[in-house]
């Protein structure tokens, strides 16, 4: 059977997240059922990140396993029409037949991320939904300083969720910068890594909301982590802010 | 009685414009009536640019005369949460109060605006409703070339709606910079003038992007000015491209 990869994008407003839940709109229902209005065939695609509710992506990547082979770009074509007959927000940017052994979730050697929070006094209006509102202005240069406690291995049950249901808390996070963003008041935090716990980046972002407040420094952070104790974490970050951007896979899956 | 330049933003989706009109929700109507909610008065306010259907501001200004005098921050802060409450999608960005010859309309010097396309084969999702969306990819250097041929004082009976109320089709043109956006794919037309005529930019947007398909050269556009016919003109581009950004008043007012 041909295999498919996606790109997609999606507005994550609305939806219960990436995952199919019963009684509630998601991402990967969208797509499937607009693979079967275009092919006529039930399919099951599995993705490399399964976002929250309200949780965005710019690059979530799936795969897809149909009976018959079409052409990439009639793939893209037929699925986005569907979509947009459906009134989905979510889009194909890119299929392509790829090898049997591409698989969206397992072949992925890094997952790409970034929280966009944007400091301002009045409330998000072109961008509702689309970041985190703080009416503070935060202090960038503290938080990435404070942001570094947290590269590298680590058992971060500090910063998923009671609900995770990876068997272990340890993690390799390879990035996670704090920058000023192109727009006055954007505050984006990239973070990389192979894989991530449920809710880690929004975890690491509400604590280091706090520190750009002024309300912890770069060693409370440490200590949260050192804590290794879900109840020493900061507010998680609302989802409105997180979007998926990238996965990579090695050259040669795929 | 203290008068108040409002620096506003809004997302034009779903509103009829700035303008107040009968039985459709617009931008005017939306902060006379939160204005109403937070100090009983009823005003009317009045803008740099009377913005169409569809379009978007981030930094229209307008400006209202108040009976009592307010702290400019309680001004900001009460419009603010009266239009949240109203579940409008127009904020107060800043208020403050001025003299009384600043004029929102009539001190303006420069008004700017950006026209935003995205080209890509995928449709618009995260930006829906945020740019125009061309399937095709455009020659942004030929629409760039083009552009000049508009810059400067000319008749711009071609580029301005039948329905325009100004008496003079001449304006002049300070800017009309056509230049490669921040993400992928993106496209922006920077314009710049005193004053613009009605559906001036879409026009200059919709027959830019004949260019940009390669339909179309700057002889063509140049004709097209000369004509002084808006049988000329290209097809009028869609709003929800549009932003109005910013506009300019002199150092003595306000």
């Amino acid at each position: 059977m041909p295999r498919y990869r996606l790109d997609i994008e999606y507005d994550g407003t609305g939806y219960a997240g990436w995952q199919h839940q019963d009684d509630h709109p998601s991402i990967q229902q969208a797509i499937e059922t607009a693979i079967r209005g275009f092919c006529g065939e039930t399919v099951r695609i599995r993705a490399a990140g399964r976002t929250d509710a309200g949780v965005h992506a710019w690059g979530q990547v799936a795969h897809v396993d149909l009976e018959k082979a079409w052409p990439d770009e009639t793939v893209r074509n037929a699925v986005n029409a569907h979509l947009q007959i459906a009134g989905e927000r979510v889009a194909i940017i890119a299929a392509r037949q790829v090898d049997d052994e591409f698989d969206a979730r397992f072949s992925a050697i890094k997952r790409h991320y970034v929280y966009r929070i944007i400091c301002r006094r009045a409330p998000l209006v072109i961008e509702k939904n689309r970041a985190m509102w703080s009416v503070k202005p935060l202090d960038i240069a503290a938080m990435h300083e404070a942001a570094q406690v947290l590269v590298g291995r680590h058992d971060f049950t500090t910063f998923r969720s009671v609900q995770c249901q990876a068997k272990s808390p340890v993690r390799s996070l390879d990035r996670l910068d704090v920058v000023a963003g192109a727009q006055a008041g954007l505050i984006e935090i990239h973070a990389s890594a192979r894989s991530f716990l449920h809710n880690q980046i929004r975890s690491f972002a509400g604590t280091l909301r706090l520190v750009g407040e002024g309300k912890w420094t770069a060693a409370d952070v440490a200590a949260a982590l050192a804590a290794r104790n879900r109840k020493a974490c900061g507010p998680v970050a609302a989802p409105e802010g997180l979007y998926f951007r990238a996965v990579d896979y090695p050259e040669t899956v795929g």
